[in-house]
């Protein structure tokens, strides 16, 4: 019997970076959250806070900044993370491997009387694009994803049939509110991809699919939002949603001799449901590596 | 010498309340934060818990859910808060003033194939609309405001000619980046406003003024800011912001042999600036009541 | 008629700030977060972009720095604030006040086998410590407080005699969950003050008061807090509170077949009651500007 | 080719739970947020909507209240949670699985002139304590843990002998600041454990090896933290850290003619590094489904 070092990582965190294109007067600016975190031989640091192999947070913070200036540019955030996990592992014999993860905030130009304006941008949208790219060795798997997409539908949302027991008060419904927020990630086959164009579909397929889908589960809502992005994109191997189901609670006004015909709505913070799920294809390639670190669910 | 109760104010915050106009197939949903507080002869209820003339704060929510499906709707929160005001004030002896607080929530319709969907809806937009309604017997005020408007520049912005004492270190810079997150609350001569129109031209000539503010100082866009909305709303006495500072540092690329012509940023967390004024007009009626709540800036 | 410039303030906040004592080998740590504004001849900057009488927010935050150095540590924090903000005003001709706020995070030493280590720290508590320091001119008012101090009575809590009216729903009680999260803050008379002893006893005693009043409604329970606060320290002017009323509610558990006689209670977020009031003595001195910045209560 | 469904769970997440326990006139209570996941029979609730086989979350949620009746409290978290699988898991035959999550908020009595009061609580600690419990048929799987619990080494702690490359920046040193935020998470051998006092004691082993560590880098701390846990209890098959280092970065005061021999410091936001890693018996049995389902690390 012995105790031991098991799998490990480290790295540096939530690097803010903001890189402003500036080659015409029309500026672009590009703004992410980026996290390094890398994997080697490392036995030695634990056990004897022996550095050799240890090439330092600050280090790896240091490179972020210095590659979106070698590279002109961030580009589309799976490449730029593809391109840094490359060169941890290439470029250092006592790097094995990498998860490189960054978040992307949205930004527009702000509109004036002349039009777009050049060089000033607000803040937009409400969800975060983000990708994980794994490489282990030779082998790297990209997952993408957003999170805070926030939803609702007024009607067109129904549940009932569902098992009776000893602790079931709920009643059924045929018309309430349906509201959560959309947590997708998806993994790529392959990284031969086109990352933005690839990212809007899947955004607008999933609101789509959330809009015209007349639910009588959340599940199966979540279900045609997965099928419709996998039906479109052959580059997808699986994705996996996680979605809450925000309670609307309509308020019962009878006291008050008032009738609440699906209008008046108390929105409830806890508890929420709680629904997650993997839609995938029967013959996608095995996920390896991609997932594991991917913060949290099924 | 003795020791006795002062100002005091209580009731039910944060009622989350959802409407739904169905009148037609195509719903429109109203999604507001409400905080109700009320003043009156509330001494005994301090000294000695006689509660006779302290009206529930779970009446106040009743009441919130309730006005809104007897009034058919919210309309526009400031009207909402007023007509919710006097309905506290007038309807009970004992209630001799009120804070009513409302925030909104901004949907939009999702977009599908068929065009925008009659009943489901994408959360937009980072900024959250607020009103502060204060009524103190027959006496109102009605501020309102945004937050979390977050707005950048990456350019046109310059700091320079400021004193230098034994702790300056910082350097001059005729080019730099500026970035806030915009807090705004305007107060409102009189209450017979068209407050939806008001509110998005004031958001409007607030971020064009921005945009079009070359900045010497945050101090001199935001005064810009407010003088874009005093001039084009006489309904409007004053305008407070309360706008930080949120620091870009240019990375050092130096070390690793890069040159950096403001390409590359740091953005930093804390400390930030913290700039904040009132633009006021200077024929205003006095402010009474009006700021005495309102959640703390200058 | 015309636009000008108001009230204003300006500054670097959250500096954060953690000072090691090194005089023996047994150190001791002071952990807070700093907040300058200063106010001053700031016309200029507001309406021309003229920085020549703004003190940057950098030299503020370097100062802070500096002190904590100059001055051998940072000590009680409203000591620290009021030889700060004297600075301020004092050295800069174009300064005529400042409100200095910090916030202090409490930590212990981490006891081991051999008692308490010399040099290692786990925080502890949840309530932060805080003080606001307002000079203008030769005049100084200090208001120091605390927030997040999370209390809960399981029963010796009551709720009736309310007026009912058409709004009302809820039920009378002679046996409640009180439960409360205390934030206060109070006002000093004068700068004569042993502010960590006071700091220790005010809690001490609000703590105390709320475990020993029997309630007969949260705003009872508060005038106790603040009658024994005031009662022990005369250097104490007035002492306000804001504290939600977290409400607990008892879970039905009847269609279970089960009682439950003040036992299984849902701890509910929004909305909650929230109670504020002052408890003053009647021959406090002026208020003066003590208030007006401090964040948001009556 | 074809899409079908993959990894699925469903249920109520964040059921807020207060039991009081009033056998006695000296109280004591239990404050946990209940997360109940099920895993079955669910192809056709996502294909199709059709709910027969999904017991709705809303009984998921009333069964975590009316157990907690029925059992006369909470007890252990890790004992209520494997009840609770338990249930769901043998009672209802399209229930295959489940994950159930507790965390649990510490309290402790309020101290008044007359002793610990009876009925009166004050939360305490930083900490939260939390236990994952895994059901898979007829296996059983607990992991249970702590987050938030903020450390710091004020001398002690050196970090050099790194690799330097082209992108190398950092100075060595030999005296730091080490700082950082302990999230645990430790894998149970079996389900016969006193949870609470290994709880306790895993919590103090772990503070003691922080304490006592003369550290070299955040990795060797982490790996001795995790042995002496690992050393004292044989029934733990391995455990997780997530350490953020929460750098302090020594001001510096130069430019102000004062030396700074690591007295004042910068308590940095982001970025942070990130250290994560297991430390394992060689002879523990597999994880099995222990960890699925855990957020986020390594």
């Amino acid at each position: 019997m012995g105790i031991r070092l098991g799998d490990n990582q480290y790295g540096k965190a939530e690097v803010r970076l903001v890189h402003v294109n500036r080659e015409t007067p029309v500026h672009s600016i590009k703004d992410i959250n980026y996290s390094s975190q890398l994997r080697g031989d490392l036995e030695s640091v634990h056990t004897e806070g022996d550095n050799c192999k240890c090439l330092p947070t600050d280090t790896q913070k240091n490179t972020v900044y210095a590659k979106a200036k070698e590279w002109g540019g961030v580009g589309a955030i799976e490449d730029f993370a593809l391109r840094m996990a490359r060169h941890f592992v290439d470029e250092h014999d006592y790097v094995y491997g990498a998860r490189q993860e960054v978040e992307e905030y949205a930004w527009e130009r702000i509109s004036t009387g002349k039009g777009a304006h050049d060089h000033s941008f607000v803040r937009t949208g409400a969800e975060v694009r983000n990708t994980v790219v794994t490489k282990d060795g030779d082998k790297e798997w990209v997952v993408s994803g957003f999170s805070g997409l926030t939803v609702l539908k007024s009607t067109g949302s129904e549940f009932h049939g569902y098992p009776k027991t000893k602790y079931t008060t709920l009643a059924e419904t045929d018309d309430r509110i349906l509201a959560t927020d959309v947590t997708a990630r998806w993994r790529y086959i392959g990284t031969g991809v086109d990352w933005d164009k690839t990212y809007e579909s899947v955004k607008a397929l999933a609101l789509e699919a959330f809009a015209e889908t007349h639910s009588l589960a959340l599940q199966q809502t979540l279900y045609a939002m997965g099928k419709a992005v996998l039906e479109a994109h052959p580059e997808i191997a699986e994705i996996k949603f996680s979605m809450p189901n925000n309670h609307h609670f309509l308020v019962d006004l009878s006291p008050f001799g008032l009738d609440n015909p699906n209008e008046v709505f108390f929105a409830a913070d806890r508890p929420y449901g709680k629904i997650e799920a993997v839609v995938e294809r029967d013959d996608a390639p095995e996920a390896g590596r991609a997932w594991e670190t991917v913060p949290g669910f099924v």
